[in-house]
């Protein structure tokens, strides 16, 4: 056992919304860590258990005003805020040594003008961008262990490039035929006031949403185009699910030529067969989101449905832990040179 | 005020599921109407009332078990049974003139052999084929008033159906291109005992089924062939929600030609103009399946996302209603020459 | 039919939330009444139909600033505003002869200390108290028929003095042994933005709240003593359920003597014979809250468990009907001399 | 790091269900034991991540056929099976110096004849309850070191016994005074297929059951007497909650004496300020069943409302952890002398 002192220093800005206690929540049981600060202005002084009740006997920590020079201290930096605040803080920290592992939007996508147009405020840190790692461990592990700033992925787009990507890369689909029909549960909207997600809006009733445009499409465009060199095109539609946790993406796409699914499913098992948090399951098997429900895994089918020019992929994820939380941990467990697992090892909770 | 004589007399054979309680819960406020008899072998003799308590104080009607002289009595009989039932009766009802409604799938398919491959048996009423209309007032109303049986549609397939024909019909997108996501509340499962539909089972979960082909899939095909002269290809996923009643389709088609959003949106709006059921929302709306939970409603909206080359619909119904019991009854004021909407004036219940 | 000249006018104040959408959705089958306006000042201008999707194509209304003199051109008014609303305006209303009926908590407690002491601000309506009827119809029936206000009573007290009020009535039980333990779906907290009933944090959860008090208590305390002319002592806990209609009440008393479950019952189904909207079960028959989902009913039963000397008696109402919007129309009819059941024959949907 | 000799055999009889998936869930965290077998007899052969895919690269175990020479070989047998099994193969297995925890009712009622009453089939094991103790550890510690058999208490029971019994304990309340108003989400049902647990019929709904008697009242009403020495009456009706997980009860006491709410807050604290799993919470706090979703705690709140003569005990915990197979872990950790949290230490999950 280390003591503390040998322990990564693990600070969290902004930590009163659902990924900052599923940092917290996961981070309880990773034997290498403390986390020392956590912070909110307006709870400030306020014991995080006293917010989160689950976590009553497990912290003993206060929600603080963010100071950048306590921030410094630490050895890695969660963001868990809305878009705008990582990159304001970014800079300071990084130039003490500190990681920062931002799990909003600001450094998701490349293109800034892109991310201007989709998040309609200014980007202020050109200059960070050479530092900038996108945190999907499946197609960026190398690159995470050297970054200084890692951009946490979003929900929808982990689920779907970790869907798609495997036959994106092999050139077996049509580039510009994918669709990806998401569906996400509530926590999703996380934890502010809004009618549209209270419990009398949103039971009992589906819908979709930014039908017309998406902030997830031009990440995920951005990451296929990087990660295969070709450029793609997107149709992507997101749907609420009344339900509290989790996230299925159907992706639809073209065959370029008639290859069986017994050959797409291999594809797919060497191309996960060493990553610890995507499973592809059986030809014929069903993913449920419940059945990552808590737990950082990935699981996915693939169908060529009656033998047709489509291929269709179903990919689940809990939105708040791999599509959040959870790759964050696995992010800076590769950053300093962790075992992956550590502090990610929860069983999905089924029932 | 008529007097019962002149009410028609409504027979429902094997009332025991969630369409046999929807057809009651409809039919209690229609004016024109008397359920004469309700049959189920297993509960003859049970009040109905007993087994769907909602209904305590409204029907005073038991079960009794299915008697084809007695069904030869009434105007009309609706099956709510599994398939493979109505087929065994039909001739001799409508040799007496009695008017056959058939909510199960006995002659939704016009092309028997593609029936008996989906549905696992033979079919044995070839000669009754002629004497089918498909149940789908919008496209077949004309039809539906001169039929002997009607085959009312499967719930899938309306939604799908109403989202895409008029594009269809219009021959602005490409035949071969429709890809289909379809969402339905766990009532369309029926009330059967089935571990995987238990509360604890489905309850915040969310996941695709039958990927690799439901039988909804074939008939839409036959039916948007049929329609429109022209054959298609639909690939169809459907998928289950953590909710009792409603069904939501995102439908996704590419456009031949450049045509705007506005175009398109007054091609549904005039196509669906005069329809008591189908209600175009307008641009940029969001359909909810809650927006039409416990009614007879369609509601749609249409868009084009980013200006791209695929259109995208979201169709929702309350799969009871006008994907199964409401959809019957309005075929039945057709048959028998009402005002469409009695029996069907119910608000959706929101929240 | 009448023409719109002869139909009762109806205003409705503060029609935004969700008693305002349940009073549209039940009146608008009701054949004798006419909503006349809707007031919000913040939707001004604003259509029902775009703010309720459920009443598009049923009401042509759009919500509007309130205005006294216009609303006095109405024959009855309802408030389903916040307290303390109701009682700044129904002077100069019922001074114009129009009915006013309130479904928020301004006259639903006579001793105005009491009131004022639970809903922290002043009373300045004490001299309206004199028109003041408590408008459950089941026991002020007739005097509601004279009143110039109603004050619809809360959704809680509604279920539990139904459920108890034979018994005390008929002195059967200790009038201060009454524990009350009442569970309701979140729809009754009402459509404010609200951290606390998002759904990420109600769904999949269960509760006591306000266990140290709660404003219903006083208020049915009263009406027991009212009705049955004895002091009683209630202790009430009401509990959230993860769902969004539905009110259940388990309600406990001591029986001061040896007196059988077949008396009770029987008890039970005189006091409630000829009442159109109180179903008593059965023995033996277990309530549940969707065999009233969007009716105005009310159904209970009753139970003496194990032969000892505690009764129970679990009654199920729609806390937005028969603990809202129902009852106000129930007296609305009543007060106009109309069927009672006129808008209310809504068949509970289920499943 | 032990080798897997030296850990502790288990073996779990009847693993299909939803108690079988919680000991594995929560076993896979547990540094000293290995699942050895795990029986079902339907099942055999049947991996159990086929069944359980939550458990998919967790587990490399299959079902497999009882056998008791094979359980011999086990240092401790859970038994999640119906009653009456465990009962027929005890006395084998404590022959051999094999531990038995049974998380069914076989041995939870010491009077045989209440047993055999309530669950309505002879008890073949007299000669063994001299080897049971009842495994609630906060009250039976000591016992259940020394014990053979362990009969795991029922759900209800551990959440209303932890809830009452340092109140009863210390004589401030009648014992005849005791009302139990339990809540229940559906997983406590099992996952038998069942109609009446259907996701279309279970959900939003909440209702009573068993009001006339309930197999968990003689279970808590003995350990009651049996604890406190002194006779007790206690009025229990469990109701179902729309939720797949979580138990709440209010428990409803008569005080002796005026005692004040701050004496028995700190008679709680007190009560259970050793105790890993019960949380007993600051006054005023609101306990919600998702403070222990997923874990083996039992938070509670105590309340006097109005300073009248009744005490109200709000109790949460998750029916198959704390309620089941948590309780029977914490038993198994017990009686094998480790740190009664290996294997219990997950954080529950919230949202």
């Amino acid at each position: 056992m280390q003591t503390n002192q040998q322990k990564i220093q693990v600070g969290i800005v902004g930590g009163t919304g659902y990924t900052g206690v599923e940092l917290l929540r996961n981070l309880a049981s990773h034997s290498m860590v403390e986390v020392k600060m956590i912070t909110s202005r307006s709870e400030d002084g306020v014991a995080v258990a006293d917010m989160y009740p689950n976590l009553r006997g497990i912290y003993d920590l206060q929600f603080s005003v963010p100071n950048i020079e306590a921030l410094k201290t630490c050895d890695v930096v969660f963001f868990a805020t809305p878009h705008g605040v990582a990159m304001s803080m970014a800079a300071e920290l990084i130039a003490h040594g500190v990681k920062v592992i931002d799990l909003a939007a600001d450094f998701r996508i490349e293109d800034l003008a892109v991310w201007e147009k989709w998040y309609g405020m200014a980007h202020t840190g050109a200059d960070l961008m050479k530092n900038v790692v996108y945190g999907l461990p499946e197609y960026y592990r190398s690159s995470i262990k050297e970054a200084k700033i890692i951009a946490n992925p979003g929900c929808y787009p982990t689920s779907i490039l970790l869907g798609i990507l495997p036959l994106l890369k092999a050139g077996l689909v049509e580039p510009s035929s994918i669709i990806a029909d998401g569906k996400s549960g509530v926590s999703g909207a996380g934890k502010g006031a809004n009618v549209a997600m209270l419990g009398a809006e949103m039971s009992e009733s589906f819908k979709a949403y930014g039908v017309n445009g998406h902030r997830h499409q031009p990440e995920m465009v951005e990451k296929m185009h990087d990660i295969t060199g070709t450029p793609v095109n997107v149709t992507f539609v997101p749907h609420l699910v009344p339900m509290v946790r989790g996230m299925e993406s159907t992706i639809y796409a073209t065959l370029k030529q008639d290859v069986s699914q017994e050959v797409i499913q291999e594809l797919y098992e060497k191309a996960y067969a060493s990553e610890p948090f995507v499973d592809v399951m059986p030809a014929g098997s069903l993913p449920e989101t419940r059945m990552v429900k808590g737990s950082n895994m990935c699981r996915m089918a693939i169908y060529r449905p009656a033998g047709g020019d489509k291929v269709v992929i179903t990919s689940v994820i809990d939105n708040l832990v791999k599509g959040a939380a959870g790759q964050a941990i696995q992010n800076m467990n590769i950053v300093f040179g962790l075992d992956e697992r550590l502090g990610l090892n929860q069983v999905a909770l089924l029932p």
